[in-house]
């Protein structure tokens, strides 16, 4: 069964508005088992609308239709609609009642352009509306059920949830459509794409259930296994049987899966651990920091960051000697480690990672360009600082270096402590 | 002049990724005069990426085609282009050496799968990538010119901008479109956007060449305003006049215009005034000084943030008294005066500002709820620290926080040093 999803609005094309809409349909509508064939954005244009609202319809036989269903000018999809069913527009008794009972409570009035909201095509079913004034309605074009409903978030997926998505379950399910997809995002970090499709490919032809996608999100990337059954069951078995295979081939790069954050693996290893976390900034000037702590219930483990951009609050915060600096510049291999050793001492914590480098776009040298970076890590066990070259931008380089040395972490934090 | 888009890749219509590159490519060509008549969303399927590139190329002048341009199996877009025109794909000899060269940078080899990215349609105009592997190319389909680009956001945008957009300004002054308009974003912050609706909504009949848009980025809302004119010089005039208009209205809300950030405001102020900042974070945890340091040339002005999480660092760090702690609490206002004035102290900073606070979900108490949280100021003629309440969640809370804490030091370093 295909469904194509039409969205109306000048604000959808104008740069105004993000279709975010459409995102969350799609995840709702896969959660059920079904994908969107085709997305089509139109402006508030009669033309644009009646050849969309044709061409959807002949073509699939579900389309949910957004916007245009508000009391103004621009407005205009009940109208488009009704000529595209070759019908006339009627006042829905029910509708009507429903919204002067609505401006009632709100001690308001209706007016003559609110009636425009409650105008549907002859002939349609229509559902009430729990969050707003413009009811839904479906039609039937040819072989094609089209649903309307307003754009406004909070209405459509009221809406779409409760009227449109048990009846579209209810459609797949008389075509015997009975499948079930189930999905699962793999995710790994400095692994260019490339890489790890290279590596996966030769997976695909083993799993016919399964569809593997990429998706890039610098350092991550992501590999997408979506897996069809004919029962849950099934598809979710086909699932287990591609992750497990994948699984080897992404070896160290694979940090987490669906959900998971860098900072929130190597967070809840560390919980598991009880362990704890200082940092020493420089050039991620409180990346590693922030997103340690977007992660609620950090204080458990993460005690500080001491963002060290000036030269003497390296000194001064984490105890790196005045002479090493001197010797060796801020951005040296010798400070990140004594930055770590600093950090770790003062915070009285299990583990301190350190970062100092040179994000751009000024500050590079011959000897140390851009996107320089060395990266400390201190523990009970030893002292050690690594030396990094990231090809980017100022974001590139700061992001980058805040994951590797997250990675660096996951990577020593992996198990049961020792 | 007819523009349509076409975004391919089955993440957009799974509800993995937001097609943004859209808002962003209808921002931008609304400001060069144009818009997008329709955009069209497929998944990596050949049937419906051809289908699709038919129809657009035969019902609009441009035609901008993005995403499936990278290296593995389900990126099918040069494939489908080249099928299309009915040609087949040709290496690209400039393509291929900047791909080697790229790599060769970092040290990587060319795969096999690399190599895919370099084929592109026969007859077709090559524009290499700044920004990634896989270059541009521009083909004609009957009176159509199209574009394709890959769709990874920083990609996508660095093509479209330098190579797109001029190319559309040629076609469009080729046919004498000479409409212009400009626009202008005034940035506020701490404003409802019904408020700011209201304040502004007198000016929209006195200005009948301006658009007035609204746009929310919580805690900022942006004032958007678009104006026309048949001469640029026209389209200015009367952007200029609604503008002095509407900054009266705005008052101290408005802290900036087009791409200005809060923290590079806050940043220009102190380097106009030779000053110097420091922070004590906690739980902002770093985030104030990831602000900061977004911008090149930071260091110029700030010194670095103590992200004391722990109390422990709250008293090494930046010198909170034990008493203090222990008699008041970490969330409280003298902790956040003490945390600033030992910032100030121990970074020998003109400014310093701390925050300290209750994020959430967890950690409120009936007299101090989750979104309580203090701020501090510190400087020479004195410190004084302020309590707000936030009402949202984590990133609500935290967003909110950074907001304060720099608007308060951007109203303080406003004008020239005293």
């Amino acid at each position: 069964m295909r469904i194509e999803a039409l969205c109306t609005g000048d604000e959808l094309l104008t740069g105004v508005t993000t279709d975010t809409n459409s995102t969350w349909f799609q995840q709702r509508l896969l959660e059920h088992g079904a994908q969107v064939a085709r997305t089509t954005v139109v402006g508030d244009v009669r033309e644009e609308i009646l050849e969309a609202i044709q061409t959807l319809s002949a073509r699939a036989e579900v389309v949910l239709v957004s916007g245009g269903l508000g009391p103004t000018a621009d407005d205009l999809t009940a109208e488009v609609a009704a000529r595209a069913a070759g019908v006339s527009l009627v006042l829905h008794e029910g509708a009507l009642a429903a919204l002067r009972e609505r401006f009632a409570v709100r001690g308001l009035t209706v007016t003559e352009n609110n009636m425009k909201q409650v105008m549907v095509p002859a002939g349609s079913e229509v559902v009430l509306n729990p969050a707003g004034s413009a009811p839904m309605f479906i039609l039937r074009l040819g072989k094609a059920l089209l649903f309307f409903v307003p754009g406004v978030p909070r209405e459509y997926r009221a809406l779409v949830e409760t009227a449109v998505l048990p009846r579209i379950d209810a459609l797949r399910a008389e075509r015997g459509e009975t499948g079930f997809r189930v999905l699962r995002l793999l995710k790994t970090v400095f692994l260019a794409e490339s890489h790890l499709d290279a590596r996966v490919r030769p997976l695909i032809a083993l799993h016919p259930r399964v569809t593997f996608g990429f998706r890039t999100k610098f350092p991550e990337n992501h590999l997408k296994l979506m897996a069809e059954g004919r029962t849950r069951e099934e598809a979710r078995e086909a699932l287990e049987a591609a992750d497990a295979a994948a699984r080897p081939l992404l070896g160290d790069h694979l940090f987490g899966v669906d959900e998971d954050t860098m900072a929130g693996v190597v967070g809840r290893q560390l919980l598991a651990r009880r362990e704890t976390l200082a940092l020493a900034e420089s050039c991620t000037g409180g990346r590693i920091a922030d997103l340690l702590t977007d992660v609620s219930g950090a204080s458990a483990y993460f005690l500080g960051s001491a963002v060290a951009y000036a030269n003497d609050l390296k000194e001064r915060w984490v105890s790196v000697a005045h002479t090493t600096l001197v010797e060796n510049g801020a951005v040296s291999q010798l400070v990140a480690a004594e930055m770590a050793r600093g950090a770790r001492q003062i915070a009285r914590s299990t583990w301190a990672l350190s970062v100092t480098g040179i994000a751009g776009p000024d500050g590079g040298t011959p000897e140390k360009p851009v996107g320089t970076v060395f990266i400390g890590l201190d523990a009970a066990d030893g002292n050690e600082a690594r030396a990094h070259r990231f090809h980017g931008d100022r974001e590139w380089v700061r992001s980058a270096s805040a994951y590797a040395a997250l990675d660096w972490l996951r990577l020593r934090t992996r198990g049961t402590a020792s």
